[in-house]
């Protein structure tokens, strides 16, 4: 594995790897790897030739309240993980080669970024799709990875994509779980004992909410009621939203059909966690990735 | 020359072109093509092995009061020119493929486009720079050709490429005139004979602040009263605005000095005519590009 800290020279790798014709395919990370990170690099050696592996914690997807500082970093752990997941190259810029000073250009995706996490990180979409466009022309990749845990993240990009004529396959990775059901997340690393148990009632309130709709119900409320209770058992677990939206546009659901998107934010003492997961509901109840 | 219309046509050619190796140099324009385009397309033809053009009246860099609807068109005459100019690719989308139901992302350039023609015209640049950045990715060139007559627009635009990372050159080239000064421009077409004359006075006004400032006018103020006058002696003359500005960052100078591009907005008639001229002030004062 190679490793890249200078703009151009991540420029120039890319250009010539596919003036050769090699696919490339990209893993853009805030790094502090977990096996959900670990599975994007695997698809991504799967699906493409060469795999190029981003870390940087984005300082314009960080509200001025939220966790920039102290987010979890650890560069030579993520360096040998990603050894052993044979990644290719891992490109790791410095922020003030990706923000210089005066740094004034932007994307915004306006339509679906209202919602959801939207309205409880303001500004916070516009700091994802901004440095992800910019990565975009950096690495230049055929095909992009991104991880079915970030629900929001993945429409609003592929979007945003699409919309700015990116040539680029957006590709959705199912969320990795530990055994007991918590999703994977840097984040978790803020959690103590007792808060990781607690954690737990989040993917048990999206397991909840499965079985209810399994069993025929159609009325969203109903279902976030239930959720609501489950979380609620909880003493730290304090809900900011549980919303059943339709997965394209994440608009709230009067009725529960075709595909729907549940997902929940909820803080557990300090930590700010979010799930979700997508369902197909037809004579059949099957999860699917947005 | 070929004529593409497909979006995922245009792209289909690039990506083959930039897969055998060819440089393709872009050149975006909204069509009515004069003598100031088909300099940029030579321009071009000398850089690149493959000279891609595209025509398309953008909607969205029009203010709700412009001239969106009567702007002229008429691409069997644009098509003879770039033919003669032996153009390669036109490249003329549909509205509905740049623009499908529901587009919500655009790219905005902040700190550049408050001034001069961005206060003139709120909302132009975001227009201009979102539908350039998707130009960027469907056309995939290596070079990119704009006109100083847009001195602005290729300030902005220079900007936005750095900063969302295109790794294409942005070439600026002179304005092109007409033989009594008059700076060419598709809206040029609105004029009548008596508007025709009166519209000399705004490159008549810039010639003149260059002679002052050969004769070492340090005063910005001084310039643009004298230019004010020039302007002011035709009827049909309305100003907008005369700025003396720097020519990176756009910011009114106190003293005139170094690199000084002073611009113009003026109404003649119903007809909107912008011009400018960048200057190079050291002992010597020469005209040079942003």
């Amino acid at each position: 594995m190679k490793t890249i800290t200078s703009l151009s020279q991540m420029l120039k790798t890319s250009l010539a790897l596919r003036k050769k014709g090699k696919v490339i395919g990209f893993v853009p990370t805030m790094g502090f790897l977990h096996e959900g990170h670990l599975s994007l690099v695997r698809e991504a050696k799967r699906k493409s030739d060469v795999a190029v592996v981003s870390i940087f914690v984005n300082p314009t997807q960080f509200g001025p309240e939220e966790d920039f500082q102290k987010y979890p970093r650890d560069l030579n752990r993520d360096r040998k993980l990603l050894q052993q997941a044979k990644c290719d190259f891992l490109f790791c810029p410095y922020q003030k080669q990706i923000y210089p000073p005066g740094h004034s250009t932007h994307v915004d995706q306006e339509d679906l970024t209202e919602r959801l996490e939207g309205a409880s990180r303001p500004g916070h979409f516009r700091g994802v799709v901004t440095v992800v466009a910019k990565l975009f022309n950096i690495v230049q990749p055929d095909l992009a990875f991104f991880g079915q845990k970030d629900a929001q993240q993945v429409v609003v990009i592929k979007k945003m994509a699409a919309e700015l004529n990116f040539p680029i396959e957006i590709v959705t990775c199912p969320t990795v779980r530990d055994q007991n059901g918590l999703a994977l997340s840097s984040r978790n690393a803020y959690l103590n004992a007792d808060e990781c148990r607690q954690a737990l009632s989040l993917s048990e309130a999206l397991q909840k909410a499965k079985d209810l709709i399994r069993l025929g119900e159609k009325d969203p409320r109903a279902v976030t009621n239930t959720m609501r209770e489950v979380i609620q058992k909880n003493s730290s677990a304090l809900i900011e939203y549980i919303a059943l939206t339709d997965a394209k546009k994440l608009k709230p659901v009067d009725k529960i059909q075709r595909d729907v998107l549940i997902s929940l934010a909820v803080r557990i003492g300090t930590t700010r966690l979010i799930d979700n997961i997508c369902l197909k509901v037809n004579e059949k109840v099957r999860e699917i990735r947005c």
